[in-house]
Parts: C-alpha cells; sequence; structure tokens
C-alpha cells in the first residue's frame, strides 16, 4: 500500500479578508506551492479536494472548479467536499485516499470560506444551516447553545466548572498571540475571559471562537515521488472518520462526541500509536467545551477529567504533556468553516519541520493529530502526521 | 490493485415529491439495499458519499450525516460531494477510489435533490449558481441561454440545425416512455416538439430536461467480498473525471466540452476499449444540444457530425449503433441535480443485468457508460461498466 506524505502547505492570514473567495484561495495555494523544498508546478498535481460550507463568495455551485482554475490546476478533477466545518478535515481524507487508490500521485486538499461579506442575519443562517434543520435550528437553537447544552451537562455530571473553560480560552489566546496567520491575537487574563459578555450561558464571548474568513491548502505526495519534491515531507500515518446523529437529542451522551472517539481508535490503530505518544494536536475548538470533551474524547484524559487536564495546564506548549491547539485553535487562530480541517494540517506540517515562529515552536515533536468536527459532531475527522512513517 | 463492482442499485422516481429528503434518501437507499440478490445489511458499508447542490430541502450543511443516519448508517465516514450537476458522478468516483484504496470493501455513492418546494425565483436562483456568478448568472445569463449559445455556434460552425435536436429530443421521450421511474413519460411527436415554446432561441421546452426532485443510491463492492453480496455484479472498469474554466467565454471552443473528451479518453485507456465497443451510455443531455456534442465528445460520432448522428437515429434503441440515453435520459427521466449521475449508473447496473422493462431493454448489452457533466461543462465525470471486468 502506498504511503501519503505532505510536500508543501500554506493558508492565508485568518481574519476579515478584503480579497473574494478566488483571491483568497490563489494566495492559500500559491503559499503551498512556494512552500515546496525543490522545483513544483501547479501541472503536476493529479487531482484537488476543495472543503466549503458555500456560504458568502457569491459561487454556491462548481466552486472547486472556479477556485482551480484560479491557481493553474485548470483541466484537473475537482470536487468540492462538504461536511459543515469538517468539510476539508474530510477532503485531506479523500484526497490522502485518492493517493493510496493509486490513481493519482500528486493530490491538493484545501478549503477556504468568506463569511465578512455576510449580513448579520445571513451569517446566522449560513452557521445554522449545519446544525439539525428540523428539531434545532428552526426551533432557535443554534451552535452557542448547542455547546451551552453540552457546557451545562457536563458541569452536571463531572467535577468541573466553567473556570475549566477560561484556562482553555486563556491557553489558546496565549498560544496564538505570536501566530502570523492568526484572527485574534490578544494576550487575554484570566479574569477578563471569565468575565466576558454573556452569549449563551454559560459560555461568554471568550468560549466562542470568531467567524473568519481565510483559506488552506495542502499538497499530499505518494511515497514513490515524494523524494521529487522534498527531503524534509510529513507523513499521514492514518486517516479516519466518522459520523453521528445529527441532532443532540438523538445521542446518547451529549457530554461525549460519539464521531471523535471512533474516529480516534481507528487512527491510533492504524498509525500504531496510543494518545500518550501525540506530541502537538490541532483540536477543534469552535467552542472551549469542545475542546474540553476533545481532550476526552481524543484519550488525552481520562472520562471526566478533561476539567483537570485544562486547569493543570497539561495542554500547554512546552509546559504540559501534549500541547494542545500550538496555533490558537480556532478561538484565537480563527475559524472559516471550510478551511479549518487543512489549517490544521498546515500548522501540523510547520510545527513538525520547525517552521513556525520560534517562540510558538514545540520543542522535539514528532507525533501530531488533527481533530475536524462538523456541528456538533455529526461528523469528524482524525488524523495522525509523523516525521517517520509507520 | 482492487476491482470494484455494483452489487445493488436504487432510486426513486423522479418528478415532482412529497417526500421531504430524509424520506426521498430513505427510500432510494432501501431499494439499493434491496436489490443485493444475498443477505445485505446496512451496518456491512463501511463509508459513503453523497452528491447534493443542497438546494431545497432545508438541510444545507451536513446532509451527508442526516441522510444516512436516515438510512440506517450512522456512524460511518461519510461526506457530501458537490460539483453543480456532476455531484453524483464525482461522488461515485470518490466511492470508486475509496475501495481502491483498500481502506474499504463497501461503499455507497449516491446523490439526492429536492426542488419543487422552492418558490420559481429561488429554483432559478439555485440553478444559477453553478454557472459563473460574475460573469454569467449575475448578468442574467442562465443555462437555458448558456447552452442556447453553444447551439448557435455549433449550427454556425457545422452542418447542423435545430431539426437534429428535435430528433433527439423525440429519441429521448421514446426511450423514457415505459420508464417506470422517469418524470415525464409521454410519446413525443417530431412536429410537437419542433414547435414547442421557445425558451431560449433555437432551444424550446423541448430542448430542456425539467427540474426535478429524486435520489439515487448505488452500493460497490471490493472483488474479494462480491461474490458474498451477489453471483451477479456489474463491474465499474473505469473512472475518470475532469475540469474546464466554469464561464464560456475562457474557453477556446464552446462546441465542444473539454472536460469530456479529456475524461473520456482516459476512461477508455483505463477500460481498455474504444467508443466503438459501448453498447449504451447514459449521457448528460440537460439540454438536447448537450447531448449532440457529447456523441462526438465522447466518440460516438465524429467531430460536426453529431447532426448527422442524430438525424440518422444511431443512437436509437436495438435500431442505431450504440444506445443514447435507453433511461430517457434528463429530458424524460428527468434531473434531479445531485441525484443525475449516481441515477445513471442505477440505469446502467438495471439495463447490463437485463433488469428494465422489457420493451427498455438494450439487447446484448456487455459495455456501458456514463457521463455526467457540471454546470456547462466545468466538471465532468465518465465511468465505462462492463459485465466482465477488464
Amino acid at each position: 500500500m502506498v504511503d501519503v506524505a505532505i510536500i508543501g502547505a500554506g493558508q492565508t492570514k485568518y481574519g476579515n479578508h478584503q480579497l473574494g473567495m478566488k483571491g483568497m484561495w490563489a494566495e492559500a495555494a500559491n503559499n503551498a506551492f512556494d512552500s515546496v523544498d525543490k522545483d513544483f508546478h501547479a501541472k503536476q498535481i493529479d487531482e484537488a479536494f476543495i472543503g466549503s460550507v458555500a456560504f458568502g463568495g457569491g459561487q454556491l455551485g462548481n466552486t472547486a472548479a472556479l477556485l482551480t482554475e484560479h491557481s493553474g490546476m485548470q483541466g484537473k478533477p475537482v470536487r468540492r467536499v462538504e461536511n459543515a466545518c469538517a468539510s476539508s478535515g474530510f477532503a485531506l481524507r479523500d484526497a490522502w485516499m485518492a493517493i493510496k487508490s493509486g490513481q493519482a500521485d500528486v493530490v491538493v486538499a484545501g478549503g477556504i470560506e468568506k463569511m465578512n461579506d455576510l449580513t448579520p442575519e445571513r451569517k446566522r443562517f449560513w452557521l445554522g444551516v449545519s446544525g439539525d434543520t428540523e428539531w434545532e435550528r428552526l426551533a432557535g437553537l443554534t451552535f452557542p447553545g448547542t455547546y451551552a447544552l453540552m457546557a451545562r451537562r457536563y458541569f452536571h455530571e463531572f467535577d468541573s466548572s466553567h473556570d475549566d473553560l477560561v484556562h482553555i480560552s486563556v491557553k489558546n489566546h496565549y498560544h496564538g498571540l505570536e501566530n502570523s496567520v492568526a484572527h485574534i491575537r490578544k494576550d487575554v487574563s484570566f479574569d477578563k475571559a471569565k468575565s466576558g459578555f454573556m452569549v449563551a450561558d454559560p459560555l461568554t464571548l471568550y468560549d466562542c471562537c470568531p467567524t473568519s474568513d481565510g483559506a488552506s491548502c495542502v499538497i499530499l505526495a505518494a511515497d514513490h515521488v515524494v523524494k521529487q519534491f522534498t527531503d524534509d515531507p510529513v507523513w499521514i500515518n492514518s486517516s479516519a472518520a466518522a459520523s453521528d446523529y445529527l441532532a443532540l437529542h438523538d445521542r446518547p451522551s451529549i457530554t461525549q462526541l460519539i464521531a471523535t472517539q471512533m474516529a480516534a481508535k481507528k487512527a491510533y490503530s492504524m498509525a500504531g500509536i496510543t494518545a500518550n505518544d501525540i506530541d502537538l494536536a490541532e483540536v477543534h475548538d469552535c467552542f472551549t467545551i469542545a475542546e474540553l470533551l476533545a481532550t476526552e474524547d481524543l484519550g488525552f484524559a481520562n472520562r471526566g477529567e478533561g476539567g483537570l487536564f485544562s486547569r493543570e495546564g497539561r495542554g500547554r506548549r512546552n509546559e504540559g504533556v501534549t500541547c494542545v491547539n500550538p496555533s490558537g485553535g480556532l478561538k484565537s487562530k480563527g475559524h472559516p468553516l471550510g478551511a479549518t480541517g487543512t489549517g490544521q494540517t498546515v500548522e501540523i506540517f510547520k510545527q513538525l519541520r520547525g517552521e513556525v515562529e520560534p517562540v510558538r515552536q514545540v520543542r522535539d515533536a514528532e507525533v501530531a493529530l488533527s481533530h475536524n468536527v462538523g456541528g456538533s459532531g455529526a461528523t469528524c475527522a482524525v488524523h495522525v502526521y509523523g516525521r517517520d512513517r509507520t
């Protein structure tokens, strides 16, 4: 079976962009192309998968073809992959499988979202449509409310309080402070995060990620062509994914994401590792409670001890055990929905190659994980990366 | 390398459905499950790819997770694939690659669209967004106009007239007349089709496919598990795809679809056949001119002789050379955008197994092709099927 490596990765800054979709995609793709160590040209790409929830930007259908023609890839087989906020995590998985299938040697996975040209009302609509429409959105339940329900229930079931979420917010803002592509670069104190404007009780503004514009792009290659492009690849040692009921009320528990647990279990098994082997993880913290639950679902903390993991600072860069969200996560780096999954991969590629800002570098990082979630957990993709292939 | 077979296929009737998206998908999926010759259960599915342009139906994001939970597939890795009207042609390709990758043995590819609960204005909007938004849709050019430009240019460049398109309309209505799942089952005479209500000169109502609701679902399996499910599989001997500039004005010629030509060339080469070997083809006739161009781009007719191919009835069932659109095509069977690609595969599965209505059966059919186009040719997927694997 063919092994798959990342040979290049690039993205735009996340935030409020003046560029339209085409320009943002071209910037991310060109950054990825330029990051390849040896000669590389878009014509060498065999196939492309682009994640997007497709709001804003105006081009709601056939988006992938339009974007790829703006990055020198016209003619190639391309498609858009949509799984809400996990769109490009699945684009990455599908690109990885395309190489493993023997049908392609060099494949692009990317993502894009253009949100900030929408009115607040339209933005709320397009964010809401990834939750269950009939049972949640039309009843008035949007994502802050969904995750607030999960947080309240978690505090009820386990020894935890909002303070544990505040620690996550503070950590992620600290991690993202020197990240040049991050949307929100602010030194946020515990007191400030704790007393933020209430969004959906118990979640304050500092528990919620921003809505960002952004694009990200990674280039994957089959083992037999990797050396043509770089002597310093990052290997994707496993890809796993799962789904769950879309509406919260259908799930037996709302304090764990079964899709994350299933995907993580498979990803560890395929890569031949355990959660303890992960040096750094880019985790889907659309809300701080989502990161807390993920630390348990991914096995970094025992069930019910995600609060403790947070309180003890076990996810802090070069202080804790497993660095969680070295990029700043969705909270600080930002969350351009369709771009978030492969954006996590861009961070991991640069971290494992020692190419991020020196102050942000996770020391001795060899093994990494990305965790990308759609909606409130209906879809999830987990990937394990290594300096070595396993 | 693993070979890939179809072991089951089902769909809803195409037309104006009372069912919502969930019910339509469940019906198509259950029809596919029931069509498997030996014991089969949804739990045996490893992964799923569902094509949809996502208009109507209310659930615009995370659609795939919602649909799969309504067909007993909850928990499985699923995603929505979007490439305008070629969405499920690409879902099929991605499912095929997933099996070839060795990551999955049983994979579902399907598609769905719910259009007829939209107001005419919203329907026009959601149809238009798959053309180029900036250069075409916002200038007032919708798809009937786009294809009318292609037809006018074709008549200017070659020995052809609107009569050649009328023959295509008449043939497809004839083929679809006894198709129990077809949207428009009418015996249409040459004179009636020729004098239809003008939509976009030279295209009349009889040159344009209807907008349909519908869902389709096919089940693919790896060669080493096929016998567990059926002794009568249909093999997908090749899958190929390509893209092109989204806007017409960027292309060197508007009387050929380069994406079709590229995909067809690769598909024939991979299957080890030529166009002459194809017994029947399900071709993307969103407009009659699209079928005329496809007969050339796919190599059934020489360049400039698509009109002659039509006039001479060479695409007619059991009278011509290669039966083109035995189902009735998009014109008669209908066009529920995201469902169309895998809907073509359902027809081919049943034709090659001798399971369609007897009057519709293409005699001695061994090798078939499906051709699914997004927009006015920005994306295209071509698959070659056979009773034997090559």
